[in-house]
Formats: structure tokens, C-alpha cells, sequence
């Protein structure tokens, strides 16, 4: 995952034991070494073989470097080919043999003698140039080794753009010597170091990814005004923001000063990020410091600025020049999107392909963000079911669809720290990164959850956390208790998003993210494999046995937990769930139909149980539903007979 | 743990959240504050709060620095009180002031409000002055960090002594620029450079731990002599060793140039490891090369060296007087003590109370190893019931028991590795620690294991690996299958130690560690609880809930795992034993009496199925044989009746 565009399997496979090797033939330089050695480190992770060498080799042949910082049009197509005897990734550039090598990697499996790599051969390039994660630092501080881990992996689903959303109200989280007061007095100590932030982007481009700052103006800024109130649109003394939503600060678009601050920003930081391309936000402005500022009110007439848009046109237009003296390409939200701009201009759309085709016939490239906000933390299969190139984007010509570049998935990090955050992005981003790399007419969403599983726990052996925070942080909770039966609590429920959080209790900044809903998983495993079981329970001879002792978990639980505070209730409803499968179960291995107000009782008990709850969702409700419609279609055909 | 000398609760507790701090008043220096600022990094972590500052305070007020690098003299006492408004640590040092901060942050508990410190006065000090952990690195080698995670793992349960295994037969793991070859031909490239070796040692002074470097001499040596075979009894060449055992290869000990060797090796190895004690080894000498060399039998007869263990002691007298003029006093294993060695030597025993008791009285200084022995995977209990003053150190008097300076656990490397050391050492070392530090009077096993359970959940936040890598390691045995089944079946298992292993397969350093039996863990915390409800059946209401649930599981696990090869027949066992388990609740539930024959049956049944499989023993035997006994004894008192 994501699926190659061609797959071709072979007979036999190759042995992964302590004589496995990487080398190269033909060309190689640093880069390419680095990433052999990583290989070779990642798989005696995986496998837990230590690795020596000397017999079964993969070879990399690589016909370039490529070029020196990843580009936009690069080739990353690569073919691997996996015999018994041995393994070839081929590619024109270094960023197609890493990819290739990630291919490989995800194809060792433990075979009856041990590890192997499955004879296949592969041809496999990307269906779009621009595959991307945007991480938002500002709400919640994001130390460098949580950006480091989860580029690492985003190299493991072939995503290459890591957009940085750098600044917003809550903090301004990067170093400048230039204005030093930004990150002094607008970051509480938590900012990137400009050394932190240069070992970032290296340490990306040696995955094949891109990084491209976000700082998000003229709104969204408080953070920048504690250091320098002088560049907002009211006097100030500002302070942090700890709470979220959409404040009133916003940069004063009518002073000179205003402009020449920023150039010599952006002057600093278009030197520190190599990237040709340089988001400005530009989202979410709020008129109110605007239309309450007498000089920028005589400003705007003046100029003819009507209203609020037409002074963020001017703003953006004013920035889009001074990004290009910088060798900089702008980029910004739906907002920004204005006819007047030049085309190379590119939009990110939140608001979905209809604003994306708008801009593509008006001759504007995009990026599709819209379906793809993590922080919502819906389900992996409805990401995967949007495509860049669907709905309104669906009508356009060849040439128009060529304007729309890619997507980038979206972390807001309101309701995720340093410790959850793996959590909330992945494994559900593997599934999106597929939809950006792979053949759009890979649609299957069984499919999808079958491959997305050992996806999750292969980036286990990348050094994501998404899996291994879970068991601890409920075990913060049980404190001195066993957290076996809050395990099986949380393996039941899933964690809700952004929308239902707002308004559950005041958050700010300086509330602890260590509750059940910031343990629980966004979308239970444990679920989706007793929901196959439900709908496989007369196939597969192993789902009764499963279903029942999962269900028999569930209704001892209750008594297990002696839950106190919020999820007393989420408890005693898991283990009626539970008594309810437990007895729909035995209806139907018994063949005795089930009472229809007994089934009309179970249908309204689930619906009830199933509303929020300790701002988590009961998944458990969802296979027993399954079971509970199942017998009462075998009431209906029984009666029927 | 380990539990303090005196402990006095009060009421209230002190709150933990965003305003807590920690800051020192009176004595401060650089060492002390870089505790302070651990302490807080550990208990956000532990507690999921982003830690501010600026209102509930742990003062820390200690009377100065101590030495400069641990003694084992040294003062490590502390004064710990909580109230609700605050807290404060009083020590003369800083080792004291760390070893008190220890036990702060193992108060913390989830309360009714968040996390909170309840109210308690401690007056704390160790039993023992020497409480070390022995690594050998030789084995298999084990990576800069695992080194810093267990020292500080040590740290965290107030040991104080690293005791490192540098060289054996199966490699040599330091750097030497005096002698080059012994890393360049000896280690596999598998080694610790200087500068390597001085961080480490400046990690555990940090952590008020020293570090003993142990050099065996003159047996399990081979590793030096492939880079050196001048130094050997016999004319080499020489390999590292591959496989397990004692090697006939030895220091030749009738040469000058030998001692020559070993003084200048010990003279750079003196001034890189700041303690003043150095270990020889000295263990299982096999006097093979010995007596098939002319030279050295002529040699003997010419000094008057009746036997190998004479040589031995002439080879020990030489290193004694060569250490000391590096500054340094010699410490060895059992087989070293001789009573014409200066009384400076300490002696470490694997044999027992017996021999350390008679070196006491012959006047010299001693370490309990003997019941530590770690890589025999015996349960903890097991470990805590030996103390270095128990047996035959009884009957020693006032003068000779201060002799006996403490102990160290042992953890010889032949069946783990770098990913599975940790799991392999904790969470019984803090049993162990507990006997080295805490009073000679506790001895409650429960009571130890109640508290250790926690204690091995709050050494994830400390950055151990021995639970997390549980989950990872089934997966990559479970390959695409979900690991639920497999976890079950290793939740039921205990880990075989090294007499069972040494004779299962042909084992050496090449055989990956990657087994079923590598993930087992030594001693199953499942199936600890479930021995608990079966003996509280009666008096503990969610008793039967949980061992039904778990019965329930097993019975099922077997069709759900499918499993092939060498497990086969553990997981159909397992199954047996859940099976029984639900019918032996039945006949307890009900009252009915069970058949007597049915009992006997059961009874041998259990007995077969906890024979070795696997390299495993099944653990989920011994609540379901605690009921099947609750049962035949409700028998016969029901027919006594």
C-alpha cells in the first residue's frame, strides 16, 4: 500500500535470512547509500534478523541522481522485479529507487521457512505529482522527533510533500534572526531552531520528500503581534491565544511598514527553505480590526478597495511579489483564490473540487484538501472514496485535469499533542496516500482494510507511535488497576473529531490531552474484524467462536471496570451490547426466531446507545446491528416460507 | 518500589497538573538541576500534562554535591514529605535528592480530580550499598540505547551499580587504541568506542549509578586472541566464537609478554572507567590449553604450581598487582578467591550464600549473585526470596555481615538481543531491587507483585522497551493474520529460560531471536490475576466474570489461531485447559459435585500440559488446577458433611 499501478506475481520467493544484502550497480552516491542502509536497518527491525550479507542480494539500479532537492516533475517510477534468487529495483532518478525499496519491504512476509520476499514483478509510478500531509505545529507544540518520525513514515506510503503549517495564533514556531521577538515572545519556548528546521528538510529530501512552509497571514497571526503589535490592524498589547476558532487580529494591509517586515521575513525564510513553493495561509480573515480602523477604512477608500475581499486580494497580490523577487511560488487556501493573482499561483481547496475546477478552468493549479482533514477523524473509507479528479472536477478537459496536481491530508492539531498525534494521522493516511499514488479505479474498501492492517503495524517498525501509546496511556488511566477491561472498553469505542469536541467542554491549549477519548482509537480494528464476522458468519467457521468471545467479553466487562466519572455509562452500555449479541448469537445457532418486539426492543437499545458519549462513539453497537438484522431477515423469510 | 525504610501517610494529596514545578533551594549545582529537568519531563510524560510551572512546588533541598563520581560510601538517604500545598525532598547529596526523586514520581496516581501526590512523610535509606545489574554484551550485542535505557531504568528502582560484561569468547566489544585488533578482528564491528564508553559512564553518573567494567581473564578470552593469538596457551589461529558453552582457549600465564599485554590494556581501560574497582571475571577456566603446553606445564613445575587452580591464583596475584598500580581494586567471580589475594578483592558468587559467607569470615568483601541469575527466567517470587544475609550468611557476626556489600542480578546474553533484553530483565529486577534496598523483613510475595505490576507500566514512561515490544513482536510472528489468537496464547505462556533452551536447538549467534518463545514473556501477568480470583473466588465479586471471560477465550483460541508448526500443540492445550476451566466454574457455580474420576482425569490432564512445548511452559495451567483443587476439596468436605 498504495497498490503499484501494475503487479504481475511470479512463482517461488526469495529468502530474507542473516545472508540478505543491498548493493547498488551502475551509479550510486550518498543519498542512494543512505537509503540501502536504512533498508537493510528497517528489515532487521522487522524481521528481527540481524543482517550480515553475503549471498541473497537486491539489487538497485538507478540510472541518476536525479534532482538535488526533490522537484515537483520529478520521476519517481521505478520496476522491481523478486525472483527466488534474488531481487532488481530499476529507476531513472534516486527518489524511484526509494520508492521501489519501500515496495520491497512491504512485501517480506513470514513464510513457512521464515521470512520471504514473494516472486513478482512490478511497474509502478505515481498518479499524482503532489501527495502531501499538512501538520499544523501551532495549536499544539509538535517536537522534532514527531516530525521526523512520521516523515519517516510518509516515505513508507510514497507521500512526498510535508507542509508545514508554521504559525497561527496560538504559536509562532520557527526561529528568526531577523525578528527574533517572533519566536521569543510568541512561541512559549517551543519554536524550531533554524539548525532543527535545515535537518528537517534534509532529512526529507533523503526520503524523496518535499517541505513547504506555511505562514499563515494576513489572519490567524496573534502569535506574530506579542513580539511586534506594531504589525496588526489595532495597538495592541496582545497576548498568545490559548483558546480556538477564528480571532480578530489580523496585519495591517495598509502600512508600508507592514509590507517591508514581511519581505525581510520572507527574505530569511525563502533562504532557509529550499522548496520553491511558499504557502501563506490566507484563511479564515476576520474583517472586524479592519472595518473598525479609521486610517485603514480612508486607506481602502482611497484605493477602491470595497470591501474586506478586495483588501485581501490587494494584500496577496503585494505578497505574491514579494515571494517572487525571493524565487518563491505562492500558495494559499480557497480564500486567497483571486483572478488577478498570476497563475503559477497555486490553491489548496478545504472547500472541495467544485472551488479546485473553478480554478483549473480559470487556468489556476490546485490541491485537493477537502475529504482529507484528519482532525474530523472519520473513517479511512470515506478519505478514500474522495478523488481529486471526482465531482465537479470530473467535467474537466485533459488539460484542465493536468492543473490539478494532487491532495494533501490536513492534522489541525486542536485535539492531538506530540503523544496522540500519530494516533489521528495514521494508519487512516495510508489509505488517502493510496488514492493519491494508485490507479483511481482501486475503489474497494474491503480491499483498502485488509492491506491498511499490516500497513499499521509495518509502521510500527518505521518508529511511529500510532500503536504503541495506546496500552500506556490506558494504563495512565487505570492507574494502579489492571487496564485489561478499559482495553476492552476502548477497543469497542471510537474516539470523535474536531466537530463533536468543540463543544463538549472548554478546551484550550492548556488542557492535558490524557482522557479515554484521547486514548480510544479513531477507528476500532477490533470492530471492523467482528463486522466481517457478522456479515461472514455462515462462511467463515471461525466467526461464531470470535464473535462469542468477544461478545462475552463485553457483557462481563461492566462488572469488571467499575467504571467511575464519564464513561460509567459508555461501560454499562458495552456490556449490554454484549448480553444483546450474546443472546441474537444464540438465536441464531439455535434457528428459534426471535420474538419481533424482542428484535424491535434490541434495534431501538442499539440506536440509543449508540449516540456520543465521553466525546467517544460505542462501535461495538455496529456487528451486533448486523447480527440483530440478520435475524429479523430470517423472521421475515421463515414467516415468508 | 523498592519500598522505603519508613513510610507515614497523611491526608490530602498534592495536586499534579500544568502549575507544577520543581526547583531547588540552599545547594544547587549542574547535575541536580539536569535531575530537576528529567523529573519533569517524566512525570509529563507519565502523566500526558504539558508542564508550566508556577504554583504547587517540589522543593529540593540538598545539602551539597557529594562526590564527584558515586562511592560506594556514599550517603544515598533522603527525607520525602507531601502535603496538599507542596512537597519536599531533604538529603545530604545529590544521589540522595535523585534517589527521593524516584520516589516522588512513583506517588503520583490518577485521583478523583486528575493526578495528585497523596500526603506522606518518608525517611529512606538503603539496606545495602553495592545493588547492581550485570550485562553481558558479549553474547549478543547490545547497542548504545539499550545501555542508557536500562541505566535508567536502575535509576528508577534505585540501583547503583552497572556491572558491564564487556569481553567473552563471543566478542569484544570495546574500543582499545593501545591494541586496535581486539575491536577490529573481535567484535564483528560490534563494539562501544571511547567516547561512547565515557557518555555512558557520565550517564549513570547522572543517575548516581557507577559502572564496573568486567574484562574476563584468563578464560573466555577467545575473542581477543583472533586479533592477539600471542597472547593464548596455544598457537591459534583463533575465531570468535560462535556457539554457547566453555571454550578451552585461555591467556597463556607463564609468559611475561602476557602481563606486559595486560598492563598496558589495563592502564587505558584504568583511566577511561572512573571507578576504582575492576572486574577480572576469573570464572570456568578450562585448564585444557594449559596442560597440553609443554612450556606451561615446565613453567609450573619450575614455580611450584601444583594444578590449574595454582596457576590460576599466580595469573590472579599478577592482575591484582597490576590493578593496583592503575589505582584500581579487582573484583572476580567465586573461582578467583583465594586467600593469598590482598583483602581489598571483592568476590562476586554465583555458588551461594555458603561462599560468600566463608570469604566474610576470612576477612574479605562480597557480592550475592547466586538466586539473580535473570536469564534463568525463574519468577520473581523466586529472585526476592534470596537475600545476601539469609543461609548460611546468618550465622556470620556483626563484623563479617558488613562484609557482604550487597548484590547484583545477572543477565548473560546467549538467548537475547537488543530487542528483547528488556523484557528479559524487568520487571523482576525491581523485586530484586527491592531486596537490595528496602528492609529485610518484607517479604510478602503478593504484596511485592501488587506493587510491581504498576512499577513495570510507570518504566514504559522511563523509556524501557519490555512491554511494548510484546505487541510487535507477535505481529511480525503473526505476519498479515490479526495477532489477537496469538496473543492469547502467549498471554497464557512463560519464556523457558537457559537450561531448557541450551538443549531445544542447535543455537549460536546467527539464529535470529525472533520465536514464539522470544516474545513470551518470563512470567504471565494474566495469568498471575487469574491465580488471584481463583484463590478469592468467594470474597471477590468480579472473580468469576474474569475467569469465566478468560476461559471462555481460551477454549475458543485454538479454532481461531489455526495454527501451524511449532505452537501447534501448545495452542490446542490451551484450549484443553480453557475448556476445563469452564466446566470446573460450572461444578463450583452450581454446587454439584464432580465425579471423582472426572478430578483425577483433569488433574493428570493439566499435569502433561504443563511439560515444556515450544521452548514454553503454559502458565493458564495453574488457575484452572487452583479450582480443580478448590473443587475436589469441596468434594470431600461435602461427603465428610
Amino acid at each position: 500500500m498504495p497498490m503499484p499501478a501494475s503487479v504481475a506475481p511470479g512463482s517461488g520467493a526469495m529468502p530474507i535470512d542473516a545472508t540478505f544484502a543491498v548493493e547498488s550497480r551502475g551509479f550510486s552516491d550518498a543519498r542512494l547509500d543512505r537509503a540501502m542502509h536504512r533498508l537493510v536497518e528497517r528489515i532487521s527491525r522487522q524481521t528481527g534478523i540481524e543482517i550480515h550479507g553475503g549471498k541473497t542480494v537486491l539489487w538497485i539500479e538507478c540510472g541518476a541522481a536525479g534532482p538535488p532537492y526533490p522537484a515537483l516533475d520529478e520521476d519517481e517510477s521505478y520496476r522491481l522485479e523478486i525472483t527466488p534468487s534474488g531481487a532488481t529495483i530499476r529507476s531513472a532518478t534516486v527518489t524511484g529507487a526509494i520508492r521501489g525499496m519501500e515496495t520491497f519491504v512491504q512485501s517480506i512476509d513470514p513464510g513457512a521457512n521464515g521470512f520471504e520476499a514473494p516472486s513478482v514483478r512490478i511497474e509502478d509510478h505515481p498518479r499524482f505529482a503532489w501527495r502531501g500531509l499538512m501538520l499544523d505545529v501551532s495549536r499544539h507544540w509538535m517536537p522534532v522527533p514527531v516530525i521526523l518520525r512520521n516523515l519517516d513514515a510518509m516515505a513508507a506510503v510514497k507521500l512526498n510533500v510535508f507542509h508545514w503549517h508554521l504559525s497561527d495564533d496560538q504559536g509562532f514556531r520557527v526561529e528568526s534572526k531577523r525578528f527574533p521577538k517572533l519566536q521569543q515572545l510568541g512561541s512559549d519556548g517551543h519554536f524550531y531552531t533554524q539548525a532543527q528546521v535545515r535537518s528537517v528538510v534534509e532529512y526529507a529530501r533523503d526520503r524523496g520528500i518535499r517541505v513547504i512552509p506555511e505562514f499563515d497571514m494576513p489572519g490567524h497571526t496573534t502569535s506574530w503581534f506579542v513580539g511586534y503589535p506594531g504589525l496588526a490592524s489595532a495597538p495592541g498589547p496582545y497576548e498568545i491565544e490559548r483558546k480556538w476558532g477564528i480571532f480578530q487580529p489580523a496585519m495591517d494591509p495598509s502600512r508600508d511598514e507592514t509590507y517591508k517586515f514581511l519581505d525581510e521575513f520572507i527574505a530569511e525564510m525563502a533562504a532557509l527553505f529550499p522548496d520553491p513553493y511558499f504557502h501563506i495561509g490566507g484563511d479564515e480573515v476576520d474583517p472586524a480590526q479592519w472595518s473598525q480602523s479609521k486610517s485603514i477604512q480612508a486607506w481602502a477608500a482611497r484605493n477602491g478597495f470595497k470591501d474586506a475581499h478586495a483588501i485581501q486580494g490587494y494584500f496577496n497580490r503585494t505578497i505574491e511579489k514579494i515571494l517572487a523577487r525571493h524565487g518563491k511560488t505562492m500558495i494559499g487556501w480557497d480564500e486567497v483564490f483571486d483572478t488577478t493573482l498570476g497563475h503559477d499561483t497555486i490553491m489548496q481547496s478545504w472547500r472541495g473540487q467544485a472551488s479546485l475546477a473553478d480554478a483549473a478552468r480559470a487556468g489556476f493549479r490546485g490541491l485537493l484538501s477537502f475529504g482529507y482533514y484528519l482532525d474530523h477523524l472519520q473513517p479511512a473509507s470515506v478519505h478514500y472514496a474522495v478523488d481529486p479528479l471526482s465531482g465537479a472536477a470530473a467535467g474537466l478537459n485533459d488539460e484542465q485535469k493536468a492543473r490539478i496536481l494532487g491532495g494533501e491530508a490536513c492534522m489541525w492539531s486542536e485535539y492531538v499533542d506530540a503523544e496522540t498525534v500519530d494516533s489521528r494521522i495514521w494508519p487512516r493516511l495510508a489509505a488517502i496516500a493510496e488514492r493519491f499514488w494508485s490507479p483511481a479505479s482501486l475503489t474497494d474498501i474491503d480491499s483498502m482494510y485488509a492491506r491498511m492492517e499490516p500497513v499499521s503495524r509495518l509502521l510500527d517498525w518505521v518508529g511511529l507511535e500510532h500503536r504503541s501509546n495506546y496500552q500506556p496511556m490506558l494504563e495512565r488511566l487505570a492507574g494502579e488497576k489492571s487496564a485489561g477491561p478499559l482495553r476492552v472498553l476502548a477497543d469497542a469505542s471510537e474516539a470523535l473529531g474536531i466537530d463533536a469536541r468543540r463543544d463538549a467542554r472548554p478546551y484550550s491549549s492548556l488542557v492535558p490531552l490524557n482522557r479515554f477519548v484521547d486514548a480510544a482509537r479513531p477507528e476500532s480494528a477490533t470492530v471492523r474484524r467482528l463486522e466481517l464476522d457478522a456479515r461472514n458468519l455462515a462462511s467463515d467457521p471461525a466467526a461464531p467462536a470470535e464473535l462469542n468471545a468477544a461478545f462475552t467479553l463485553w457483557a462481563a466487562n461492566d462488572a469488571r471496570l467499575h467504571p467511575t466519572g464519564e464513561i460509567a455509562e459508555l461501560s454499562k452500555n458495552l456490556s449490554i451490547v454484549g448480553s444483546i449479541g450474546l443472546q441474537t448469537l444464540e438465536y441464531l445457532r439455535t434457528g428459534q426466531p426471535a420474538p419481533e418486539n424482542w428484535i424491535a426492543q434490541q434495534t431501538e437499545a442499539l440506536r440509543e446507545i449508540e449516540k456520543p458519549s465521553a466525546e467517544v462513539t460505542l462501535a461495538a453497537v455496529r456487528p451486533v446491528r448486523l447480527l440483530v438484522e440478520a435475524l429479523a431477515r430470517a423472521r421475515t423469510n421463515g414467516r415468508n416460507k
